[in-house]
């Protein structure tokens, strides 16, 4: 049965803005966390301008109706989880970019793909870093609302390094300008920041500004197997406190496997780890920091190291690692860690998720964005089997617990959305998870946006 | 006459952390805005210890007195400007610093100068690359709460994007941990970066998490002069647009010629603009860049380009630069200005300024971090003339106005403290006022921390 307030905004909007139809409803009710407790929303709304999204949230406030802002639902953590009586607001309409070459920023709605963003601004020579392995599916909003990381962010950074400004609409349907084409601009508290990672929940991006750089130069690439977990760790950190690699990517022995049997590259299916390392400085910098991580892997205790400067070969290797998540989930269903430590606890914590699946008799691969500290534990399990769900369930809490105890946190890049916020009070403690409460209340009294995502 | 309830802080306090005498307290009145309407505070309290900060603000709130904090004191918008009957907070007791060289981090107490931290990074072969002109008198706490800017920003970015975490104080003395030695974590709302910036109105930095880097590589220096503002304007655009300058600096002819009037170091007086430009790209891109830039310069009419691969000789022209505000200040008192433009606008930003000097009769100095297309005009006045004064302040605002209107900002790196309060709400607009007066209020419900500043 529709909702008796529908009506009224569906007639506020051009025709086809709110569906209701079940069928189309059906792709929105889940992210990629694939939560089966997911809702079923009395519509999608599509808006296609920001006057649009602030009608929406306007009818939402006045009749208090839970709005959860989506993307392209390549989320991790279920943040874009439907709620049941709640509407979706899909951002997929809002699709324009505009390039300023001179000032290297771009003007970007939310809806475009992270590909497509890189793609416009490459043909003004220019490059937007951040580089989620989802890049080719996930939006530029949905990026912005998780701070989205990827495999460059080990030289690049994250997400907010490359916001400028931002548009929100409030949940009253105030419409907010935060920052602009400026690089540098400290006027007011840094509100704009605060909107990077809140995953719809203090507002909706209905526009970004994004910072750009120059085109990247192209890589080395330097790929090394290990025969011990422990003496990769302990070379990525060796790498990075001397240089600043483009790229220093992780996969233990599970996912190398699960990677080789699908794209038969012929991987080492006898190595322990795998590290994928490249270095994009200028000139002949390049090739040094290949040769120089060769060597560092080498002292290590390498078995293999290739080193390459073409990048067509080099990218079947990033290519390799993108794929090792797909590849996993070949295996069976998969839970998703994200957890990260400081990069001196990374060895610590990933032969703590081993001892951890030898423990729970569980297949968990781990792969990594090692210079980053950040890892990402593929929890194995068959969802027909109830006693290893079970097992896999509580494994999925004790790699965050493992994680925190080495000072880490529950999530370096996913977010928390609704699959790790029971985890989130105890990790940040009372003092810090009131301060959020407090900034949510201000912003979103009546609690309409996205609930149940990190609150 | 002191306070009633003075005694009791006093007491709760280690001996001599509660300062009285005037001839002490004298100097805490005023930061390098030198506000001449600077009120006289209660006392100075200068803790050693959080848990000392947390007192102090507990007991602030119970008897609503106003707590300026204040580092070194070096603020150029009157951010630490003592109050009438307020307490002013140094932080200049708090020095502690650990570095961390695998996880590449550093964990400062408030009160050590940016200078310090720097030197004791690099006795472990890193590098913290914020630099304020300003970076050997002022605290890396009053860098965080005021999100500084420097010379290196135009490729290293400013403060904000190397604070991985704080502890910080609240208005009602609670203390809360946030972010920490993580290179990536989205676990809540971004409250770190919130507090980037806040200009003491939301918390008392008590501790800061900075992200290091590796050793900066040796620079490529290029200076070159103009006859034209325009020119050189526009040949910063035409670099920023191609490669990642580590510098890109700008003097006007007044600049130049204070300068030379001090250092006699052989500056072309009749220059209408001088850059001082630098590449610290490794081998020899660095080189390469510098030619890049040099050739560009010379395809926008530069008169005289010189470059310089030895350290000591591009650092005699980096601080040449560095000594334009002092060298200006020989020539009276300044109101020195903190207008950016997206750059496409710096060269009309530039000419607006020179129209505005000769309209309103007076010397306006534009040095300008251009990279960024973030300057600084410098209003010269003479206080002891009225009139002189009276357009002095005119000019000042209405620069401002001019940098809005070209889509700029009012202040790039310096905050808005209290000398730019009044301008900011026509500058954000009323609903990111509103924005920021919703996140100070649900902060600092009573509204004692540095009160006047920002709000
Ligand atoms: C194969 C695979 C690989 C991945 N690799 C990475 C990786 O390397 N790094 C990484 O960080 N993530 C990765 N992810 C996770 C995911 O792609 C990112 O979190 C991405 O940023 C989500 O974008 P989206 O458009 O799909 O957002 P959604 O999933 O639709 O939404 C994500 C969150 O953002 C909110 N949101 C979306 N749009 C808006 C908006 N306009 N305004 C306000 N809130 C909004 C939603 O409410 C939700 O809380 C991966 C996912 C997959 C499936
Ligand atoms: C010659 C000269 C050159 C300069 N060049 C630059 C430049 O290139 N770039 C630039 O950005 N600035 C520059 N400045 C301005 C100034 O040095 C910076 O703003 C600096 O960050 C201030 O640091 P401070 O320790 O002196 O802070 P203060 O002046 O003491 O305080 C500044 C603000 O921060 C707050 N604050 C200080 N410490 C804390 C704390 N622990 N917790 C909470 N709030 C706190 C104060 O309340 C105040 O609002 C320059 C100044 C001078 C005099």
């Amino acid at each position: 049965m529709p909702h008796p307030a529908l009506p009224t905004l569906t007639s506020q909007l051009p025709a086809g803005t709110v569906v209701t139809d079940p069928d189309i409803l059906a792709p929105y009710r889940q992210d990629r966390a694939f939560d089966p407790d997911a809702g079923t929303p009395l519509a999608v709304v599509r808006p296609a301008r920001t006057e649009e999204v602030q009608t929406v949230l306007r009818w939402a406030t006045e009749h208090r109706i839970a709005v959860v802002p989506r993307g392209m639902g390549t989320g991790l953590s279920g943040g874009a989880t439907a709620l049941d009586g709640g509407i979706v607001l899909s951002t997929e309409k809002m699709r324009d970019i505009t390039v300023d070459p001179v000032t290297r920023t771009a003007v970007v709605q939310p809806g475009l793909l992270n590909a497509e963003v890189k793609k416009a601004v490459a043909a003004h020579g220019l490059w937007y870093p951040p580089d989620p392995s989802s890049f080719e599916i996930c939006s530029i909003g949905g990026n912005i609302a998780t701070n989205a990381g990827g495999l460059c962010c080990v030289k690049y950074g994250v997400t907010t390094d490359y916001v400028l400004g931002l548009q929100v609409v409030l949940a009253d349907g105030t419409a907010v300008r935060l920052g602009g084409p400026r690089l540098k601009d400290v006027a007011g508290l840094s509100l704009t920041k605060l909107f990077v990672g809140s995953e719809g929940t203090l507002g909706v991006i209905t526009e970004v500004t994004l910072r750009l750089l120059p085109a990247q130069p192209t890589a080395c690439t330097v790929v090394a197997t290990f025969g011990s977990v422990r003496a990769a760790c302990e070379a990525v950190a060796a790498v990075t406190g001397k240089i600043r690699p483009a790229m220093l990517e992780f996969m233990d022995s599970a996912a190398i496997n699960a990677v080789e049997d699908k794209l038969k590259m012929g991987l080492d299916r006898t190595a322990a780890a795998m590290l994928v390392a490249a270095s994009d400085e200028r000139g002949s910098s390049g090739a040094e920091d290949a040769e120089f991580m060769a060597a560092v892997f080498t002292e290590h205790g390498a078995r293999e190291v290739f080193s390459t400067s073409d990048p067509d070969e080099g990218e079947a290797f990033v290519a390799a690692r993108r794929f090792a998540i797909p590849a996993v989930e070949a295996k069976g269903s998969l839970l998703l860690e994200d957890v990260g430590v400081p990069l001196s606890a990374l060895a610590d914590l990933v032969a703590g998720v081993e001892a951890l699946a030898a423990e729970r008799d569980l297949m968990i691969s781990v792969i990594a964005h090692a210079g980053d500290g950040n890892t990402h534990p593929l929890i194995v399990f068959d969802p027909a089997d109830p006693d290893m769900t079970a097992r896999a369930e509580r494994a999925f809490g004790e790699i965050m617990e493992l994680a925190v105890g080495l000072g880490g946190t529950i999530t370096g890049e996913h977010g928390v959305g609704r699959l790790k916020k029971p985890w989130l009070a105890d990790y940040l403690g009372p003092e810090a998870m009131e301060l959020n409460r407090r900034i949510k209340g201000a912003l979103d009294p009546d609690g309409i946006l996205n609930p149940g995502t990190i609150f």
